[in-house]
């Protein structure tokens, strides 16, 4: 069987990152983000391909049609992560494990931010350490792919 | 006039049916769910029109060109149930009966399960029957037309 | 074995149908949702009995006394929806399939009536559709039972 | 016409007045309240019949019974006050005007005897006073049924 | 000793009356409200002295100032019931046996009526009865009074 | 004088016991129960009667007669722990020492569980010790008796 | 007829304008305010009478005083936004059509400025465009009495 | 510089406004509100684009495209003003100064419309006065912008 | 510059002290409290003046008028503690120090006490300790007008 | 194997029982306590250790080392009762049976009483029976751990 | 008898002052503090003893030793303010009047920080005072010793 | 300068891992996390401290000893995540990066695990990986460090 493949989702309005509240959300672009994980990819050994939308519609196809094809899925779900159960049960209904990441310390910020009803279907969740974030998610993916291999 | 026309709408991941949490859901697959509502329909002396979409906007748009083709609408809102407004506002919108079905008894889970923004503005509300749940909700669409019919 | 029999329980005040606020609860009278559900019965092959009562204690005393001899329960808990854990507990205790109807959509009314204790025991629902609550309740309880009788 | 009727109704433990909590519920005896109301109903022209039950599916009873050939309903529902919707829905039921009394001051005591879910299907309530609440809201429902003999 | 002395106290808005949503409010005046109150004052051989006032700070003076002069307080403290804690602590700092009484059932309407901060400190709370909420308040003083002169 | 009484009330489905729910409320039926605790009561010198009703209203009744004749009550209300506040005030009102008790722990199970408006009224609460919980709670009303006869 | 007369209200606090907090509130000192409303008035072809005061009484009577002379009522509560009834209810009282004004974006500020217990009673509400509010209130009210007028 | 643009966006079903509940929304169509908002824009010198999309992700991608050939947003967001976080962060993200505006009063209506997640981050709020709340909304930018120019 | 100035406000029904509750209140007459506060001020060197109104648009006037002439505020805001929005905008615009008093232990009463609207915005709070918490309260104002002396 | 020894852990402040709200715990000191304790368990043929902290980190020491050497706990954790996690999380670490046991009624206490962190985490819960609810509590660990060595 | 004693008590964390957050705490360290109080105990003629610690059960076994020897306790709690139920038992357990203070004014802080669980246990509360929150506190309590000495 | 330091550390029960509920905290020991920790460490060129306290207390008094000696934080705060205000500040008031981590998804467990008092004043948070949150957690302070260094 050849590289394991990795599905990068971004939410709502990461596009704009880099010009968006830099002081929440630091100056990382997303391209920048995106190439920073391509690159540690290689060093694992997987092959990742990144998608940002808008529209909640759009992840939801994209994480269904993933299965079978996709062997993990690293989401910052933005401001989805406070109300798509939309989202939520597209993760439930696929068999992939996925890995919820966040730039900001959502659990610092307005109120409305520390529910996310993406969490308790998800494996892991890491927020508050920018860039970092979304580099250690795909190491724990990584980690999680590896060790069901070896269980299997 | 010819035979009434019933638009059945299924909200996002119910194109998962059959894979997805069986235990909860059935192990019936969407197209077995159309199938048999079709042959209910005959039965029925309707014509029907079953669509899915993943897409809030989707679901929306249908509902609005529903109106004067369209004399009864049968709605499995699926994760719409519980925030789309939206989608609410729609079927308050047009002027079709609506009758709201659920596979599961969404009342014996968790609790973000049990509001349903939508109900509020639907004729009837039918769950927890599996596949009956939607044909059920067909016959009530049809007595409901029936009934129409002859006070008109 | 003979036909299967339905034990159909309606709840306090619902002796007063017809007369008490027609806008919410139709005009049928008591009498006339039995006669139709009788009608409907010998449709589907089903012995049914039918009774009312004001008394919470009366109304679990039957769901009791069923265990034997009834094969479903069709039950319109009205007021008792809100608050009989008692009522709840009888249908949890006996191991009869239940289906709870309402004539009005409770969730399109006065917020206490959007919370029933009784819905996370039964196996369906359904409200909103005047005396076709009752007469697509009584079908559910036939499909459920002829699925069982196939599983057995 | 003959002298209207009134309907006394008072709900569980109220025959232990006297006995019990005195501080809270005065030194009247239950016996001492009805002879003092028909006393008063003498005065008023109008007949009276007290009746006392700690089942509240009996007091739906009595309030159904009473149509027709009651004009007007006192009632202390006691404990019922503050969770017996079958109660409540009896009086929206029937077409009888009614006065809600209270012997003690409900507002001054334990957070949940301050909500009553019988009040908004009542014409008035009165609580606080006392043996007074059941005289005066005799002389309400005299007021109440004279003011309708006039208009009609 | 003369004349006992009851000071009516009518909140903000209630000059209005009359005007003002009369199928809410009837369609008594204030003046007349005064008038039959002050017919009755004279059948129960009390003096009665009546006042209005929008003003939250002169509702309290007139309190404090009847301490010695009045010897009951018949009060219908409109919007005042649901935030003037000064009215309540006012009423809680003077000796003199209160009752507040409103037109409407306060119960019936909208969530925020049906908090009254004042009902805790006073002896009886008379609501629903239109023009007989303030003259059988009127009476519950009056035997309050009576009652209080006999103990003494 | 000769032996004290004890009440043993059983609230509404625990006639069921034996049969409902094994894993939750053990495996032991009413009958035995009785049976256990009546060897107990004879070991620790005291008469017993055990009751159980499906009727708020019939247990209201048993309370208030038990007035004089009965020493303490041992009372498992079951559901209407949750709700029944004329269960709550038929113990308040009687002068007789009571002890709560449920074979599960209520505590770990349903949030509804969690609450007993009874509580607040008795002298002690067991539960979660099964058969256990209704002999500890007849000890502990034979030591309330001794005791209390030592002080008088 | 001549002329058509608005009468401006502004609420507690506002004579603080230009020195209290104008990062929030902007550095228009309330004279400003008006001067601006009595050109735009002039323009506008109204009459206009501008008052403050911090007594919520005075507001009161103001209004009810207005029934018969003004037309239309442009009033930014202040902080009585959150809590008087009183002044809800006069403007419910009157039959003058009312525009709420606020300097600030209320909704971006600390939560319990969120709530306004006026905004159910008025036509429309303006906030967060600082002078402009109070301008765009204006030709809200002019064009409520244009639209009236030409009904009628 | 050439003419500054302002960007109309209107959310889900108000392409329905016309039809659709007119004594909530009024009789205007969509098409005669941006008819009335573009002979304003002529007026106060401003080019005018208007886009309907009952697509969430959809507006989102409009938002973000209007940086830097867009001056000004108005924004009614209709359903999605009550839990579209996307759009609320889309809004936050560019720097555009934006104006919400709502046809009908949405704080006289249903509990779940008087909260908008939206209203934090826009510049102002207009609300209740039909058609009239966008053409105010419209000068309330123009005068923004108009500020804006000066201030630079 | 002369002797500083302190302005103690006493809210409403604090005219009432020394015959209002006085295991709660204490047995101190204001007069008595202004007394004390008189001769501690002249021993802290500043000069005092002491004003009470039950009407809170009296207090919010004072507290603006304080402005320029008084430089620290001294306030019992007594029932105005609770819901008074005008009064803490009142003491939030203009610059003066100022020191919150109660004579008892708000947070040792009843739940609706323990919410200060006023805290917010001023220095410090001192509560519970009867006439010393005026005592104090005078001394912490001189504290801190000597620290800011010092400071400029 | 030898005698079956059950550790009894008090929480804290219970060193000071006898001297602290003797109406609400009795008048037992601590040592009254254990020494009763000891004398049951001799009768029950259990050896005893009793041990009393007032730091919540010792407590869950003492609950970890018990594993290997203790077979049955029994633990009034006082104040830690409404907010100690960690004793909560100790307790189920552990698999040793638990008996949770109080002097009073916690039930019929301050609000914040009525709620236990550690009930959901024990085999019971016994309260309100002041010594004898510790006496039936180690009765209750007694037939535990009988019935757990018949059935091995 | 010879000098009163009086025990300084400070929380958690307290030993970082001077460098923790000092624009909310002040720049005073602990070392300071306890010297200010010092020299103004000696003032006020009473010996003090000054102890902090981290550890809850430590602050709890220092006020149950302080009985007996200690006549009043001063104490800030610091972050065991808002859940040391154990640490209010405490203070309730032992007779010795106590003052709690804060540094800063807690009130215009986070939400979280509002509650105090210590508060309903205390004679007072001072807050927002910096270093003079201890002095006056010191100062609070000897007069309350003076008092209590006048008053035997 | 030599190597950084990270002091690592383990709130109350974690001891017990590899023991406790195996199937939600892994079968990790913590001796085998604390290798783990310390081999990666190695790699990373840190210094690495392991500490596990079941005391609140000693956790606190750690945190601040660390400061100087440590430039970051490992911490699985364990119960304590949910109401230790006194580690929350000890993190505060201490100017060293900290990590949060958890083995298991918090989100995914009982709603009282879904509150961190910790969150708002760590860097960043990684939950539901199992010996991977600490090992990520690790880098996550690497890369901290790193950063940092470059910076200054």
């Amino acid at each position: 069987m050849g590289m394991k493949k990795i599905l990068v989702l971004h939410g709502p309005n990461l596009n704009m990152l880099g010009r968006r509240e830099p002081q929440v959300y630091g100056t990382w672009t997303l391209a920048e983000i995106d190439a920073a994980l391509q690159q540690r990819a290689a060093e694992l050994d997987l092959r990742l391909e990144c998608r940002q939308s808008n529209h909640e519609g759009e992840l939801v196809d994209w994480i269904q049609q993933a299965e079978g094809s996709v062997q993990g899925l690293l989401i910052n779900p933005a401001a989805f992560t406070h109300y798509s159960y939309a989202l939520r049960e597209a993760l439930a209904a696929v068999k992939i494990p996925a890995v919820e990441v966040h730039l900001s310390n959502i659990f610092a910020r307005e109120p409305f931010r520390r529910q996310s009803v993406i969490s308790p279907v998800v494996s892991g969740v890491i927020c508050g350490l920018g860039l970092d974030s979304y580099l250690l998610g795909l190491e724990a993916l990584a980690r999680i792919l590896e060790r069901d291999g070896e269980e299997s």
